[in-house]
């Protein structure tokens, strides 16, 4: 895309409202826009990226079995009623509305008590599990306070995987395959080194542990336990010798380190199978409980967590399978020379089918210098009258100070 | 897809409570599911076609220069007091809800207001315009009836398109490109050959004549007068001699016909960029209003309405680009010759990237067969004890009654 045809701008200052790093940069590059508290649009850079990530996402979710469905924002309040969670001294932060007639009805904050609810119309018989349902869909959160950019907002895209299991040992197969799958994903958008699957308290869904995704991040909200060597650590939460002892770890390893959580796994047991009426008959014609599980990643969340940990004093530095261009190629003058060179590597970019931001913009080569850092593609291409008088092209990563001179074949080659 | 893998099965009844053509079929044939009246989840097979009406979308908007974004559902009320259309009075169909705080908001049912606050920071001067903005994303409308399926819901997907321009005659200039576009849509869509360019009233919109496209149905709740030579049709509401005239039609040769408004492109003139302050500055520094234009299509209508007008009495119909697969795959009999010459036949297309659903399942013919045209794949191919004798597979275009026997060669030729 041509820069100049790009409707959004950088700013120089940071926006007075905001406290977090993702939000401040994301706003200051133009790849989101505060709505309000925790309210955000995607504007195209930072929507390119939410889709790079959705995509990782379903990829891997088709890849282990999942099916994909669009459930809805309006929600029956008798599903919640059902399971008990429809009252908001249980659920403290239901956004909730009404009907013409003055029905009050929910607005998605999960959605376990409808996809139950759903497949109870297809799922009769042992032989119809395992399966698995997953999403990508909006969840509101009414958040008394929210001020962690897109890490937290009130209104922000999950993907949301639901399974149902015959029995307890093939529901504990497919956690094993989804936390793998996990891995997998945020292996794929950058984060593979710094995440850790997480042993940590089940919160509102189950008595027992269950797991968590955490990322090492100044900014994070958790506090870990890590044993770098097994990939595995522990949330503070849970931090108790037993635990320690009974997932086979060594309290003279592990590293304390802040970290947010960018994916959960849940056990869900027969909670809400049980209290939707989703029952499956065995072989013998006796009705049986289903066992669920639940497993969820925000993708704002994992955006802004990427925006946190890889950013620099200069901007945002996006890895390579997320970022919204993969090549940035920025003119320097405008000269007939020079312009007639840089739209021809344009066009052989494009043809190639190598997705390029092509600052076309009469600026300054500082101001363009700056803009390129702050947005954070991972590979720089300029073009110069200095660089065309070899025919070729100076290249810098994101991530390095040096640059060098490149042929167009060169770059194509990559 | 294995048939036997897809979690969602047909229903020979159809639902007691949907009085429409298009949601009966789309739930009968386990396309979508109701969760309350005028609200519906996509599953699978309905997922599909609803993401592959969204690619032809974006890629028409894409190639009139349109830039997507992604802006949210919770909405400041401020935004709306500035137009007038916050109280509901004026708006009758909004969803509010409140903030924990209390505070009262939103819940978006257009999206005028927020993209023109949104563009006022990047906005500036006559050099920042024409531009294009557009979403995909889901408006929510408290409709008092929702009797039409997916054609009329209470929350559903809208492809929304706003245009900014700095005068008169560069909005029309976009006005007409992107009534084009349209046209290219829905004939990529399988519409084209019923849908018609209609001259309408504006709405809330504007005082002047607009633009609908109306695609011919006895399930529509529009009347419209149609020159089928211009391609040109004028609906009911504003049909006077002197808009007739106005248009160059002749009433003689007008035919009237019951139709759907499957999309609407309307002038705002600068009504919201005034209201929310949103300015250009002219060559002498001189501030100057907006040009404002919205353009939308509503993608379950779309989905509604082919479902509406090609069923026949066996089930759904799907033209090509929208189809949930491209070939549904009929295994009839169960021997290991059958199953190995399908199970070959299935991984052949596959590698060919032909979308298949493989009914791999163990029911009888009838039962197969009724299901294949229940789901409406344009392309079935059977598999039986008959066919491999003569190492071919027998293929039935949905929309005709003869099939004719093929090689898999053939097949993939197509």
């Amino acid at each position: 895309m041509r820069q100049s045809q790009l409707f959004t701008k950088t700013r120089r200052e940071a926006p007075a409202d905001e406290v977090s790093k993702n939000a401040e940069l994301l706003i200051r590059a133009g790849f989101i826009q505060k709505e309000m508290a925790g309210v955000y649009d995607y504007l195209p850079l930072g929507l390119r990226v939410l889709k790079k990530i959705e995509n990782v996402i379903r990829e891997e979710m088709n890849e282990i079995g999942g099916q994909e469905v669009l459930m809805t924002t309006l929600q029956d309040p008798e599903l919640w009623k059902k399971s008990g969670r429809w009252d908001d001294s249980v659920v403290d932060n239901w956004f909730k509305t009404q009907l013409v007639t003055g029905t009050e009805i929910g607005i998605a904050n999960t959605h376990e008590e409808p996809v139950t609810q759903m497949l109870t119309n297809f799922v009769k018989s042992y032989k119809d599990v395992p399966l698995y349902v997953y999403q990508f869909q909006t969840k509101f959160r009414n958040e008394l306070r929210a001020k962690s950019g897109i890490m937290r907002a009130r209104e922000f895209l999950m993907k949301d995987m639901y399974s149902f299991s015959r029995t307890e040992e093939e529901f504990k197969e497919f956690y094993e395959k989804c936390a793998q799958s996990y891995e997998r994903v945020f292996e794929r958008v950058g984060l593979g080194d710094i995440t850790f699957r997480t042993i940590a308290a089940g919160g509102s869904f189950t008595t027992g542990l269950t797991d968590e995704f955490q990322t090492l991040s100044k900014a994070g909200e958790d506090t870990i336990y890590i044993d770098k060597g097994k990939k595995l650590a522990i949330n503070k939460e849970v931090y108790t010798d037993e635990n320690i002892a009974k997932f086979g770890l060594d309290k003279n390893s592990l590293e304390e380190g802040k970290s947010i959580e960018v994916g959960n796994i849940f056990p869900l047991g027969s909670k809400y199978s049980d209290a939707l009426g989703l029952k499956i008959k065995d072989e013998n014609g006796v009705e049986q409980s289903v066992i669920m599980g639940c497993y969820g990643i925000g993708l704002g969340r994992v955006m802004g967590t990427i925006a946190e940990v890889f950013a620099d004093d200069k901007g945002l530095v996006w890895p390579k399978e997320v970022a919204p261009f993969a090549v940035h190629l920025v003119r320097l003058g405008d000269s007939d020379e020079v312009t007639t060179f840089a739209d021809d590597m344009y066009a052989k970019l494009r043809k190639s089918s190598v997705e390029t931001l092509y600052d076309d913009r009469d600026l300054r080569a500082g101001e363009k210098f700056a803009d390129s850092d702050l947005i954070g593609i991972p590979v720089r291409l300029v073009v110069s009258e200095k660089t065309i008088k070899e025919g070729k092209v100076e290249m810098k990563y994101r991530t390095e100070s040096e640059s060098q001179l490149v042929t167009i074949e060169e770059v194509l080659k990559m």
